[in-house]
Formats: C-alpha cells, structure tokens, sequence
C-alpha cells in the first residue's frame, strides 16, 4: 500500500477518553448490590445477554444500558427487586452520563502532532447527545475536521464517512481501541487502521485481526496512542 | 425577503410521520397503570417534570422517556410499584422503539414533488439509533440530500446544518410541526419556515410565533403538508 494517509480518524470512548472503565465499574457496583438475588458471575452473564437482545432496539451508550440494568435486575432476583434499588440503578446511569470526561494519556499532544501533517477526523457511536456532550467538554471537537456519531460501525458507516471527508478509503487511517468496530470494517474496505488497547474491552466488542491483515501496513497494534505519530511517520512514502 | 427558496429541510416526527401520539398512547396505558397510586393529571405533571430535569442528561428521545417513566412510577407510587408493573413499562418502551413507521397523509408525493425543484433535507432530534431506523423504515432516506440527527435544534444546529449544505440561510426553508424547534430558531438566523401543527403536541415543545415574523413572509402555518408545493409557488421570485 504506497498511497499516503491523508485522514486519520480516531474513535472516542476508550480511545481518546475512559468510558468502558467507568461501565465495568457500574457493572460491578450493581453486582453488589444485587448479590442477596444472584452471583456475580450468573448477573454478568445475564445482563450481557439482555444488553445483546436489546441493542436492535436500544443502539448502544448508557440509556441502553441503564434500561438494560432494569430488566436484569428484574430477571435475575425473579421480581423481588426492590423499588429503592431500581431507582439506585437509575441513578447509577445518571452518574455514568454525567461523569467528567477524563482523557487518555498523551491525547492532546498526539492529535496536535498529528493534526500538523493530516487532516484529523472523529467517528464515534453512542448515544448521540451524550457522544456531543463529551466532545463539547473533551474541548478537542476543535481539532477535528469532521465529527460523526453513528448508530453502528460497519463497512457502509466507513464509507459514508470517507465520502463525506472526500477521502478514498485507501487514504483513510482509522484509529481505535476496538477490533471490531475501528479495525475490521476498515480494512475491508481498502482503509488502513491502528488497533489501540484499552486496559478493558467489553464482551460484545471482542473480535480477532485476521492473519493475512497484519503483514501488508494496513494494519498495526500499538500501546499506547503516543506511538501514533512515529507509525504515520514509517507509512509516509 | 426575495433570495429564493433553495433547501427545503423537513423535521420528522409529526412532521412524516407520526410519533407525539403514540407516546400519548403509552403516556395513558401507564397512568391506567399506575392509577392504583396516582391520578392522571398528577401522573402527567410529574412525568413532564421528570422529562424536563432529566433532559440534560438524556436528551430528547424514547430512551430517555422510557427511564423518565420508570423514574415517575418509582415517584408518585412512593415505592409501592410492583416489579411487574416497571417491567410492563420498559416493555411498552420497547414497543415505541419498534413500533412500524406510519407516514402521514400525502408525505411522500409531497416530498417528491418539491424535490422536483429544490434540494431537500431532513433534520430531526431524537435517539440516533431510533432515527436512523425510523428513516430506514419509511424508505424516504433516498430522497433526501442530508439527514442530520441532532442532539438539540437551536440557531447553532440551523446554522452548521446551512453550512453543511453549502446554503446561506435566507435559502433554507425548514417545515415541521414545532413551533419551539422547528421555525423560531431558523427565523433567527434569518431563513424561514413554515409550520405544520400535529394533533398533538408535546407540552415542552410549546411555543408562540412572534407578531413581527408573520408579516413578511418568512413565515407561515399550513394545515397539511400537501398544501406545501402550492407556498412554495407562492414565494418563487
């Protein structure tokens, strides 16, 4: 692949800012207080079966997944679930919405870095008010040329996205803590993409990088997303 | 005004299809539901109050009814809700995120005929995914040049949607049923509007038109959309 990167996009939750950390520990904080009517293990596995049923109608963010810690907790304690303890989840979501952005480390550099020599792009799902209330109070929305929220991260969002920036796909760098979701629609569709971990991955999310993807630089996994600017600078012609 | 009509952008809910009455429907069933503890009128004031102090966490959209319900119940019944009966309210939720899209009288050959000589577009609010679906659904999406989901429709929405569009707003004429969402703030930043009353109309999105925008032109209210083509003709330099 010779043709130089000339949009990198970058997700958001996990990427730029902690998001899934602050779920697993809502999940955890309701496990608690659910544990008089199910084991943690029998809670998790139900409440990601119940988040799975429920995203053709929910989409994903936390709306979803408040309204998913409801029907768990009625599923699991078989209705004996207290009102006090349904408006406790509630609150919980209320909490997660709310929850002061806390950016990744090195973010704000490394876009800027970045942004110096590509136009810069963000493509996030999500709950669609809370995405925009992020960006608004991340204070980076500045910097990018483009920002989208979408409903799904698939092959067509991808390339809708790069027909709005003008872009040919080959031209597209798109950058991520999901494999599914920023690197494997991407790359199917001729983009390149650098997979950045996040210390927490959420089950529906997990997906494998398949082999023959790895060895032609269209795909890379990094550590950490100060490594970014060294890896754009390997892929310039 | 003399610049001609370029953009004709439409809202969606109540606008193309129905929507407002269907939370009407299920704002009923759940004050039947609830009238062991509450009123109607008292259940209905409450959930508005609820609806508006929760906006600014959740935004507009049946997620966040859906909590807001919850919520309400959990209230006005001091705690003497039955699990089943908050489970029977996040089912109808469900019921309102999958409910069939119904098109109002005359939409679509209204849409096409003012396609025939304008660049259109639909703007709404609302979840993104539920939209997304909605717009889906209605196989309208093909006609329209942009489809903007937004999180709030104010002058800063009109004024990035104009600008997406590459339409100075004296060119945009937005239609829809609000008179809060969808003609005040295009009348200010100096495009027009005209407006579509639905049967019912949410108490939040209750507004007045000023005197002064009635008389010159930028505004006008219509009982149907089918009488659209004919003000269209009637504002044609």
């Amino acid at each position: 692949m010779t043709r130089p990167v000339e949009v990198v996009a970058f997700d958001a939750d996990d990427t730029l800012w902690h998001s899934e950390s602050l779920f697993a520990v809502t999940q955890e904080r309701v496990a608690e207080l659910l544990a008089p009517y199910a084991d943690a293990a029998t809670l998790e596995a139900e409440l990601l079966t119940t988040e799975r049923r429920n995203l053709d109608v929910y989409g994903y963010g936390v709306k979803g997944f408040t309204l998913s810690m409801v029907e768990t907790a009625l599923a699991v304690s078989d209705g004996r679930v207290t009102t006090d303890e349904v408006a406790t989840i509630l609150g919980w979501g209320k909490q997660l919405l709310a929850h002061p952005v806390e950016l990744l480390d090195g973010v704000e550099e490394t876009l800027r870095v970045v942004a110096a020599d590509h136009r810069i792009a963000l493509v996030t799902k999500g709950d669609l008010f809370h995405q925009e209330s992020k960006i608004a109070e991340s204070g980076l929305g500045e910097l990018f040329e483009h920002v989208a929220v979408v409903a799904e991260k698939d092959t067509a969002t991808y390339a809708r996205f790069a027909g709005q920036l003008g872009v040919a796909p080959a031209g597209l760098l798109m950058v991520g803590n999901s494999v599914r979701s920023d690197v494997l629609p991407v790359l199917e569709i001729g983009g390149r993409a650098v997979h950045v971990p996040y210390n927490v991955t959420w089950a529906h999310e997990h997906a494998e990088v398949p082999a023959d993807a790895t060895g032609n630089g269209a795909y890379t996994q990094l550590t950490t997303l100060r490594e970014l600017p060294a890896h754009l600078a390997d892929l310039a012609p």
